[in-house]
């Protein structure tokens, strides 16, 4: 089976590192390939960013359909065009946050997301509303760390993302923690050993969650609200995003 | 005061239609611009297409903001863009369903949504919930008409629409209707006339809204969900695309 | 366009102040009368309040639907009436929560309502509830001001409503503000500079709002829920009220 | 214990047949007064005549506080007036609407409403809404009947509302049947045989719950949303409200 | 009127308790029975325990049904086995949490429970759900005391229950107080004189609940979701189940 | 990785299916054992029958806690005792319902549930509401098929579900299809080809989900709802269920 995990921003170190950590929760027969798109921003910390993001991914489904790729990871927490996405591919597509909100459901009754910028909170709550999830999220907590200060060695994130997790336990009553950004991808098993509870990586997830749905042959649904768009013209630098 | 409408496909006679309604309505200080993006789908329906729609939207908010525009509408009824679009703009910025979907809460205690492919409804569907609106919608239904055949001369697209208009008025008991397409702006008092009920056009209440807005000094909140992206690096051809 | 606000208290001084913000933002073409009923409370500040203060702001609508009214204001923050007056008017009506608590949800992406008395805040969470707004309403606070404090001259209420609504932001981390009383219209300007953010006063939007709607021919659906009420006898000191 | 049954509309006729079912299921230490009020409409079938009735309501509550009166019914399916009611009375005040809705949810896992005339369904839906009683109500149907129908004798509206309640059964999948209007009181049990399901009737379920609750020694909170007014002026023909 | 009161758990001094408070409430005419099972947890403060009632409940049901049994109250806050037992039960079957949480939305217009163990929070939380309650309520405290530790003689759980009231009327803002086990049956009133605002206690108001429903001649509806089980086998040391 | 399978009825030929199923999609390390019982109903089919359901699955439980079991799957669609079971297990429990459910969010935007008996409809709408997926569920359909049914050779039970599978895409509108009963696990596969539309099996996905969840080492959060429960006496026939 070979799965294709979509780092969403064009930082290569976080596609490594998300590489990585697919690769280690792999099943023996999945192949991964971790990439990050042609074009889009270095990091998503915005509506702004995530939307021209969207360009990137798509290119990037859009070949995978053509390398015979089975299943997606969209790797960015705000599962940026998600939709768009499942519109031109057969198999699953799964967005981390997707999967680890998911995930956490069955792990504990509730949990918090702990991720990086205040103002990205609201793209999880809305997620959490889109998935069902809302009913189980009991915070959504910043660290007030930019995305790519994770990647910078010496940083002080790891410390303060843990720290934050442990306070999510014990102020916000949640039974297990989400990692809110697919650069914490790492720290998962690190923070749940500091923590003594559940860790969710939606990277992690998500992998997992795409092989189960690939070995029970269940893809995107070609009915109705994800078929595939119809063909139509694009205009200036977009062209070649017209299908056929 | 300078509103900008963006028509986010890149066919002109909608843009040029939009246009037409937006000014008949706009009031004497106001000076309306049309405009369809550089680059993007010749029509809007799907979740791809409306992904793909969003850098032209973007870069029309851009220019806006270096030629003193004070507020904006998104002349698309899945209001693509809107929130990028709002943490680059310091006046409004409105979405025409949106618009509509607020305005026809107050004409009416419920209203139906009527639209063109049966695979955009759930797009209307995400928006009513995500404005609120969920509670006044009985229906959103499908004309299963593609958007372009509302530009062909001949079409019979506005016996159709009108009919699905009367249906809803009875059929789910609705008390107004909401046009669900940019490119239906110019039937609304035909059909009006027609049905004997209230039809609600989202351009024209975008555009009075926006003017409101304007008029008592209401932009964008700049705390929080909609402040200004950070500067950071954008790669390949979205290069262009970075802030400062 | 002839626009009647209607303050529903009988505190002229009020009135007074309501009838010159609107007036302030009226377009050139916009005819403002501001009245208080012939009936009714010195000011708001209960259901029981609320309650009797209908009779009178009914009176005032029938009265404007025979003065040739085009849209109506009622300008109590808990829109006391609304329903009702909608049933014996064709065109707008519109109460101030109500297009607050809209324009609020276009211009951030949550609000706190700041307002008089505690008792009080369960109303403006039903309206929130009623118009689809609880999803951007972060708090209700209350200043433990009784209305009338705001008409009092050298009172302290300026400065208490100014902390609450920074406090507001901080706390609550509301991206904007809305006022949660009449009254307070005159201090919308005044407190938006003094916290950095947005602050919206209902008087201000309804007039705006019953502009738009006027002037793209929305008033108030006659089919079903505000339909005209049915002709029949009304008892005692009552007996005015029945219709024909 | 002293209950007084407010009919909150002036017709004679039905405040004397809800005084008999009233008086049928009480306790027997139990003194049942029933009463129309001294002004307002014949019947209650819009919100105009809905918030016209309040007045009338309110008369009696502040009336039964001086007579000792342990707990009132407003004996209307809409309820009008519930909250300003019980600002002003010490003991519990118990719509029928809230009593009926509220016994039915124990009797079957899911209700329909079958009351009058279709304008006053989302006045029902409201009411549903507001006591948390939406997610077992099926449907609320209409019999395109005006409420004083129902006085007339000879009236065909016993076989009409039978035949409503029959098939709410059936095309609902409701379990059992909640009566929409006050003066169906008397049908409850004849149409409970005539279908063969549980039946139930506002009337009757308030007088006991209000029995309950003074026995129990449960009034009204006085704490936040229904303490007592403030004291403070009222004008006009209303003047006699004012409390000290 | 034959009622029988089952405490769900084996402890035959709260059993005792339980019996009591109901006697006290109930009406003249009214036997009231309060019973344990022969088998399960001496107390229940888990999902567990609360499974683990649910036999020896519907044992107490099917021999209720033998006695000739009018109504039944299951009096644990969890209301284990509410729907099982309705299915087997011709007469209205009411859980204490559901009889407490209708009842206080009617005394207030929001309510705190106090219980017994953080641990069962979620519990309450879910029932409040399931009743359409959640509005209503505020929050769910604990106070970390273990059930039994309401029956020791000496035991401090009445002041500390009493304080944690307290709180939630000023911390939660709630207008009333749900007491959240039926071990606290007995220290309603007295709790209710000390902090100066209604209690409510579950065991009481079921009772009258099911006093009420059976005088109006309301049971259990046989139609759909609590109809009366299909005949089967039972295996193993649940054979005496199987119905017939 | 050791998965149980518990069948909650003591149908053999019914667990010896679900046992096939679940090999035929196990990853190679995985051993499964299918089991039912040693008590309990032959089906379930009722509220009655399920809480009668509990007491087998948590033995089967605890006994897989002895037996070094590292996660389990709840096989009836009604997800019986699950989090009792999860109190008592430290790897994941997971129900079929849960799982299909889950997975059908991701495979289409909205899905109906086809299951046995019209009585069951509301346990399959509750389960939809506690995981989040209420919104997703366009409708639960019942097929008047008696569970045991789909065991009985020369059934048509077969024909009648693709049957409804195939009216459930047409009429709900629903983009792939959840199957409500364990006992259809073995005709997913067919109706899926007979419909061309995803159908989904909760037997399959709870495996693939158990073992995701293993792999990647989470578990049972053991902070708050799911903590093991405290120990304590138990009486009469279920005594053995004593924890310590």
């Amino acid at each position: 089976m070979k799965l294709k995990i979509i780092n969403p921003n064009t930082t290569q170190s976080m596609t490594d590192k998300i590489g990585q950590c697919a690769a280690a929760v792999a099943a023996p027969g999945t192949r991964i390939s971790a990439v990050s798109p042609r074009m889009g921003p270095a990091s998503i910390e915005s509506h702004y960013d995530e939307a021209l993001s969207v360009p990137g991914i798509l290119d990037e489904i859009l070949a995978g359909e053509q390398e015979g790729v089975d299943g997606y990871v969209i790797a960015c927490f705000g599962d940026p065009g998600l939709y768009a996405a499942r519109e031109v591919a057969r198999g699953p597509v799964i967005g981390i946050a997707e999967a680890a909100m998911h995930m956490a459901s069955v792990v504990g009754s509730s949990f918090s997301v702990v991720t990086t910028l205040a103002r990205t909170c609201n793209i999880a709550w809305h997620l959490a509303e889109r998935y069902g999830m809302k009913r189980f999220c009991n915070n959504v907590r910043a660290c007030d760390l930019p995305v790519l200060e994770l990647e910078r060695p010496g940083s002080d994130a790891r410390r303060i993302i843990t720290e934050a997790c442990r306070r999510a336990l014990v102020e916000d009553r949640s039974e297990c923690i989400v990692l809110g950004c697919a650069g914490m991808t790492d720290l998962c098993d690190e923070i749940a050993d500091a923590i003594g509870a559940p860790v969710i990586d939606g990277v992690s997830c998500a992998v997992k969650l795409a092989e189960a749905m690939v070995s029970v042959r269940l893809g995107t649904s070609k009915r109705g609200d994800w078929a595939r768009p119809l063909p139509k013209a694009y205009a200036g630098m977009l062209a070649p995003y017209a299908l056929n």
